[in-house]
């Protein structure tokens, strides 16, 4: 397989009753980072391939770019190694400018991102003591739990529209707490908030659960607040999988239909 | 309906062969500020409701709060207008400190963002003519659009983990390109690079498809990009109807089983 958004990772499905070790593929998700004349703009975290038109793009989408001939020359650079983001380096006509201070207000940030690969994999090696194995989790109890959620998330139901995170606990995987919101990682910070109101951040215990699929941003939200175990319902990215394992984190995937994929940090999960 | 979270809107449902209008729910999408000390640290597109955690949870994520204690007061303070975002107004312990340029350098954007209610209402308005009628799009092909993308969409196939963006003509509603990323604004920044590209940016026609939800990132960019007809498997949140409603654009949520809801400029679409 020689996709580059593609990426073969080993995986344990589990349902109530077996689980078996597979080999899967995963989207993978490296952060690129936009540079202007030199001078980093952004760094977004992306599925390798088609970068230059990403990067075009992104930078028409900002009023960078207005037309073809704006762009004196565009050239993607891969890291030279594993830590770094990659980086498009955009280099504008003559004549062609860009007033930085508006841009910089503009992009103050919509979500917990800056995600350059370096600056989160230092942060997780350096700030993150790695989890410990902690309190095992039922399978039986974790496959059971998108019937119980589904119970409880009410605005979902009414608009078709948001995402949710919930915490739950280890012992027997009861919804303690959900929230909604169109951004999930909206919902994950709520929750984070709903611990720290309570005193309890970091939890250093518990599940927490999500809507939809887990990239990078979540698991460093889960992380940070040290909630040993990740359920999402839909697919991990790779960066998810790579950020999972440095942190120490079990990771969950495709929890639905009374089972799930667990990428990492499998022991947690007893049978 | 008095929950917060969820706001009526009538659309237009519409198959090949019938169209009604109906009242539906849409999820609230609104712009947050967070300050802290009273500096703006960011800005987040946001379902209202349990406000108070999101902004301590998102602050907890950065670091900027590491225990309950950290936190002296938050107040939530609704916006005066429409055209302003509401604010989190958090006030750290003594002693407790944020280092502004370490998290100003961490705050590089994701995506194209900035997402606060006034600057892009602003720009819609300012900056962008509202687009023409334009040409007719029959709701026959485009209901038939879903068959034809499953069958060029390879790596979700492979993988469950991928959006993807695709731009298709106005006259049958044939594929011309489909782009697949991690992030769904990535996935329309590729298209949008793929017209820069050529020479076709601004589009001035055409049909943009989208995987999953139309927030208002997505919405601004194909404003942006002015592609008139934005059609999304999933649902639209409020603040993408009102930017869709503000640019003259057609925006269709829902687009699955042969059937859409048309929640703006219905008059681009043909029986």
């Amino acid at each position: 397989m020689n996709d580059p958004r593609v990426m073969k990772h080993s995986l344990t499905r589990v349902s109530a009753t077996a689980r078996e070790r597979i080999d899967d593929a995963l989207a993978v998700e490296r952060a690129l980072e936009i540079r202007v004349d030199g001078r980093p703009l952004a760094v977004t975290l992306r599925t390798p391939g088609d970068d230059q038109e990403l990067a075009t793009g992104f930078l028409a989408g900002e009023g960078v770019l207005r037309r073809a001939a704006d762009l004196a020359s565009m050239a993607i650079v891969p890291a030279t190694c594993s830590d770094e983001p990659d980086h498009a380096d955009a280099r504008l006509a003559p004549g062609v400018t860009l007033d930085w201070s508006k841009l910089e207000r503009h992009f103050a940030a919509t979500s917990a991102c800056g995600l350059c690969g370096r600056a989160h994999l230092d942060s997780l090696r350096a700030g993150l003591a790695p989890l410990p194995p902690g309190a095992a989790v039922s399978a039986r109890r974790l496959a059971e739990l998108p019937a119980r959620l589904a119970s409880v998330q009410r605005t979902f139901a009414a608009t078709g529209g948001l995402h949710a995170a919930a915490l739950c606990s280890e012992e027997d995987c009861e919804v303690e707490v959900l929230r909604e919101d169109v951004g999930r990682h909206n919902a994950v910070d709520k929750i984070a908030g709903w611990l720290l109101g309570r005193d309890r951040y970091p939890a250093n215990r518990g599940v927490l659960w999500v809507s939809g699929r887990a990239g990078a941003e979540i698991v460093l939200k889960a992380a940070r607040a040290r909630l040993p175990v990740l359920a999402a319902v839909g697919a991990p990215s790779s960066l998810a999988v790579e950020l999972a394992e440095a942190a120490g984190l079990t990771l969950i995937g495709f929890l639905r239909e009374g089972r799930m994929n667990v990428y990492c940090g499998e022991a947690r999960i007893t049978a």
